[in-house]
């Protein structure tokens, strides 16, 4: 017997979790189901910017850099980070885009690739990546590789593993799949990818936040992540970067820029990087996007008492268990497949799904979100589907939620109100 | 006869741009000199920032990437500051920071460099800059060469003009120097170096919003520059980078985000670069610092009507002669010397002092810090005096503020309680 909506009530009222939403100013009517795509605005945010901007800013100036702490900021909030993705302290920053950050580090995991096997052997110059991954990675890496005149070979997720042999420099994987939700195995495929004397990049976008991750346990040598999904720091915020200790000062990231540097206000001409990862930093960071972010990340803290991100996981599991079954209970017939994995624990903490009519993935989101319920369409291509894409945050979505929004989504296809042309309007940003 | 306070008092009741004071939330005590470091807070900021936390965010969601046209940010923001440095519209972005800006735009030259020399002549590996040049944008090149193999070359800044031969790949320069305020000819230098076969990129740090650019008629090939300082972003606002279009499309910069591809929500697997300016883009923006940046534009703008930056510049030279000037007359004898050039023509909007006494520049301007009166302080080296640096911001400084501001640099000078122990405590940040 499928679950009711009385029952969803009564997990929501046992959830020990449950009052981690009083964290957030949610929507008043509505479900949100994007918190994959751009976290919802904690509480604490509009008062601490405001204070940036009008008293750090505006009354105190300049002396703020010293007084408020700005210049501390990266190394701040890289530390609240690191206690979600399985990193010690003085290891992971906040900089920049995850783009940019992608390229710093894959550059300085080509050095260091090109360091190891100048000993012997043919010279690896193939760049390893999933032909699904998120474009930026991939358009970074291409980039990188015509630099290098390196390859980048895109491959099938399950094809990946054996392609790890000794032509591979680098292997670079989004942990969790933006679009499918599918979750790699990051332990097991860093070792395997080890074993080949392959350096791997991780890409948290989909992870930290969302799934427990443990970076050092797992070995990795490099990983970025993003600032605004699972992290809760608004839009855009500035991504982060970590690099295992093993090679952070092994070699210079080429993005040489001042607040990397061992002594940036001597103001000397000469680069000299800082210790550890502090030379991953760049440029002035954004000090009003820093502060949300920072905001963000302490919504994710506050669960620490509550069992921390194990916990979160398993609401995760349960909310993302719950959407499947009552999708297949209430909408069977109605034309949807699932495309995620079925087995949790190869699922990050969202549900994607296809329709079986074509073009039918943007009018149902459409459709949805003129009823409150916001998930995000991603168009396919020639081998993958269109797809319908929710995130379920255990931070601030409840049980109650999920069966609401299945709801929706079995009167949206009943219904056929989707087919109606206004559905059908693209906007910019899909 | 030198000015009295009387006069200065005239002088701002018959400034046509007094008013535009008004735009800021300056702090009631005190006189901020530090616009060139940071900018003041506009009064638009504060709520501008509110509504996009609050209402864009915080109420809508994802949909404000179409709705409040964070998509189009970079490209609005940019057009703006373009109208202040002599560049037409969809040619200047808004993104990153100065630093990363700059590892792009000197890598894109040093290709269309490598292929206009390819037909003949030994490789141009050489890039000039001048030793003063603001630090990171000396570590972005050095770290350019180390990957290019190429040789960063510093000289002082009279000795440029002679070394642009045909050994030379691209001039680098800031317009006008960070710590002396020393401006470039900036179309003369360009003239002069594409006429070497030399390309030449322009740091505007120091120079948008503070004095009059013409990028177009320079005929210059690339810029760069810094929202935070002139431009009244707020505390580590984006940076901007300007492609002359004759450029624009020759190559792609390294750091090839997903932002800068021509469809960027097609989300497909190989990079292609947008049209024109925007594939200088890379990463998502951090619209929350983007839109206070956008604020702090509109100050500048709104000069538009009184004459812009032409009125502007002409305040500006009016009130660095008159520092200069009441320096001269009131503190002669105190050990100051002006190290900024004398000649208006040669000189940004900043005055730079030194002193006599070994080690004085630093607690000097910490006690004018106490008095209220905020300048900053670059220390020197072994060619270098220590500094007092002064910025002088039209949109803001009055007269009587220059006068006020060297009545308490001579009390402080004649009285001698700089050298009172707790002006010597230096802080992080200088």
């Amino acid at each position: 017997m499928t679950m009711t909506r009385q029952d969803c009530l009564r997990l929501d009222a046992q959830d020990p979790l449950a009052a981690l939403r009083e964290q957030f100013e949610l929507p008043p009517d509505g479900i949100y189901l994007d918190g994959n795509s751009l976290g919802v605005l904690p509480r604490a945010t509009a008062a601490r910017v405001q204070q940036v901007v009008t008293n750090e800013w505006g009354r105190d100036l300049i002396t703020s850099w010293n007084t408020a702490g700005w210049i501390d900021l990266p190394q701040r909030v890289g530390n609240k980070i690191a206690r979600l993705v399985g990193a010690d302290d003085n290891e992971l920053v906040v900089a920049d885009s995850t783009s940019v950050n992608l390229f710093k580090v894959l550059s300085a995991a080509a050095k260091i690739v090109r360091d190891e096997s100048s000993e012997g052997g043919p010279p690896r110059r193939v760049i390893v990546s999933e032909r699904d991954n998120f474009p930026t990675d991939l358009y970074i890496a291409e980039s990188l590789c015509r630099e290098l005149g390196w390859d980048l070979e895109l491959l099938e997720a399950d094809d990946i593993g054996q392609r790890l042999n000794e032509e591979v420099a680098l292997l670079m994987l989004t942990q969790v799949n933006y679009r499918t939700g599918r979750m790699h195995d990051m332990a097991g495929l860093t070792a395997q990818a080890h074993a080949a004397g392959v350096r791997v990049v991780w890409d948290l976008a989909h992870s930290a936040g969302a799934v427990p991750v443990d970076l050092r346990a797992a070995q990795a040598d490099f990983a970025v992540g993003c600032g605004y999904k699972y992290l809760n720091g608004g839009p855009g915020a500035p991504a982060f970067v970590w690099v295992n200790p093993e090679h952070a000062e092994r070699f210079w990231q080429p993005l040489a820029g001042w607040m990397g540097h061992a002594a940036p206000f001597e103001f000397a001409p000469g680069y000299r990087p800082a210790a550890g990862i502090a030379r991953y930093l760049c440029g002035t960071p954004p000090v009003l996007s820093m502060a949300a972010l920072e905001c963000g990340v302490d919504t994710l803290l506050a669960a620490e008492p509550l069992g921390g991100m194990a916990a979160l996981r398993a609401k995760s599991v349960a909310l993302t268990e719950l959407y499947i079954e009552l999708v297949d209970a209430h909408c069977a017939g109605l034309g949807l497949s699932v495309v995620s994995p079925r087995e949790a624990a190869r699922r990050g903490s969202q549900v994607c799904l296809a329709h079986a009519a074509d073009g039918a993935a943007y009018p149902i989101v459409q459709a949805l979100i003129a009823r409150g319920v916001v998930g995000d369409f991603r168009a396919g291509d020639a081998s993958t589907p269109d797809i319908l894409r929710f995130g379920f945050t255990p931070l601030y979505t409840r049980f109650v939620d999920v069966w609401d929004a299945v709801e929706q989504l079995r009167q949206v296809l009943q219904s056929g109100e989707w087919s109606e042309a206004r559905f059908n309007q693209r906007a910019a940003v899909t």
